[in-house]
């Protein structure tokens, strides 16, 4: 009992309040009679997804009942007719692409923690990943919210129509609004065809900014890839130390560049893409031909992620966006704070 | 003075309110100005851009200040190191695209009337065309917005961050709103490293539910074309009438399948789609390799327009939503109405 209310206490990071109470939801009614008891009492509710986020957003900071909705786990409707998934709250979002990806299609939002969080989550704070440069994230695969306002009254908002603009657009009002708004009890999303293939480049460069050069370079010869990160000196430090020397090419900076497409389509981009990044003063190109290789890159891109932790210092995870012609002043600037 | 009363008095359908008098904004704070004194005596105001609506969104119906934008065109800035455009309201789609293609980018949303439609209205109805498939409506390329409130206080939300999910998104909740909640002054929208290329392939078919059951064929294969339109018999029937009987091939359905991206992909594809097509009971297929070759056929789906009007009958153009396994459903519900 004291373990269920302290694991509802917390989530990723190290803050923790208690709640008062637990309520495992298991349909669309549990959460109505939640929210009408606790209206009318005016008892705090704390709705709770996965609970992996790292920014405290469903910590029960003020107590009372922290709702989960991790039980809500059915995927309602796989529809490729209309391009539409219908879903409850609490599916993985993993087990969520996977249903749909089985059908040749695609959800293509991809949070760092998709093995873990849940659609509910997801939706709560807009999540995205690396490939939204080309696909966008949660709010653009929206169609149709069921929700709970705090009264318990069910709103419906949306359907499952792609192009539907008619009146005010409340239902991406709720996308991104950390439970504050209501409960979202089923949300019916947008899937498009699964590209069929995916492929990669990866590069090394002698700084930041060359690696920097590089993505405004690519995109100035028109592409638009699936995904691209770059990664910096210190991270690549670590990065050595805890993986071995020889675990990445010589460089300062690390840039992945990942395309999707037809099978034949991708093969002749990467080869555009090689021209372009040697044409930046890359030190080292290499490919990565199929998914296969493609998840071997993202493993090390997580492994980034531990050797980081293996320094020893507190790692804090935070986001934060500029405008993409602010990178290397950013980067800048983060070196100077190590300082 | 008449006129100009009269020119804002409508759009392009037929109905018509005259308001008492035009105001012509030149810039935000003509706008500060018609608003506060708007409102501090209660007279209403209608916000207009092109005025080339067909539902009447720009019509002062209830009379009082019609108040154009369509002087507030300029392009303010066109930015692809950060992949954004800045521009006021009165900017007409086609020159924004333009001006924004001419440097190697692209701002994909495409209704119809993109020749003489402003940036303007495009935000107010949430404007989107045949690429919605592929790229999304405008509100997927919103990232900013400056607006001016009935009471004339400016409000600035968004940004110039593709990636901005802070907060609640009041900004998404100002496009579509059809000029009922402020006056758009000034919008940063996100463009995208221009395609390539692109190319077509057009098909006939021997009644609509085959061409349907193409489009959930390619869609199933895995392919996401860039634009994909159906005509049904009737406007065929008024194409060949008004364009001579062989300007279109034999069939009761006909097929537009737009692709995009590098050259090489775009050929490979269009041989995969031929294959899909094929086997789904096409009559003829066509293909159109490049982006001169496409425009024609855009040029022969807009003569459609012009066909079905030198029926005779009369034209209502208004745009309807359905989930995209209803599409039969629907052809079929309008067939019956003909008769």
């Amino acid at each position: 009992m004291a373990e269920v209310l302290e694991e509802h206490g917390t989530d990723r990071w190290n803050f923790s309040h208690l709640p008062e109470v637990v309520v495992f939801a298991e349909c669309r009614d549990d959460v109505v009679t939640v929210m009408k008891f606790a209206n009318e009492r005016g008892i705090p509710v704390t709705t709770r997804g996965a609970g992996v986020g790292y920014v405290g957003g469903c910590v029960p900071v003020e107590g009372g009942i922290a709702l989960s909705v991790a039980r809500m786990k059915s995927v309602v409707e796989i529809m490729p007719e209309d391009g539409v998934v219908v879903t409850q709250p609490g599916v993985i979002l993993k087990d969520l692409q996977d249903a749909v990806s089985d059908l040749g299609w695609y959800y293509p939002p991809d949070p760092a923690s998709l093995n873990e969080c849940s659609i509910g989550g997801n939706l709560a704070t807009n999540a995205g990943g690396p490939r939204c440069l080309k696909y966008g994230v949660t709010k653009n695969y929206v169609l149709g919210l069921e929700v709970v306002l705090a009264s318990g009254e069910i709103l419906h908002i949306g359907g499952r129509c792609h192009k539907n603009k008619t009146g005010f657009d409340l239902l991406h009002l709720f996308v991104g609004s950390e439970g504050m708004l209501g409960v979202i009890t089923e949300a019916t999303l947008r899937i498009i065809p699964h590209p069929q293939t995916r492929a990669m480049l990866t590069a090394t460069f002698p700084e930041f900014v060359d690696a920097a050069a590089a993505v405004q370079a690519l995109l100035n010869a028109g592409h638009l890839p699936s995904a691209l990160e770059i990664t910096d000196e210190f991270t690549l430090k670590a990065a050595r130390a805890y993986l071995g020397e020889n675990s990445l090419r010589p460089g300062k900076a690390h840039l992945i560049v990942e395309i999707d497409g037809r099978a034949k389509a991708v093969a002749s981009e990467l080869k555009e893409l090689e021209e372009v990044i040697n044409g930046v003063g890359a030190l080292s190109i290499e490919f990565h031909a199929d998914e296969e290789a493609c998840e071997q890159v993202w493993q090390l891109r997580r492994d980034f992620s531990y050797s980081l932790r293996a320094t020893g210092l507190t790692k804090l995870n935070e986001d934060i966006v500029v405008p993409r012609s602010k990178l290397v002043e950013l980067a800048a600037f983060a070196a100077g704070l190590e300082e």
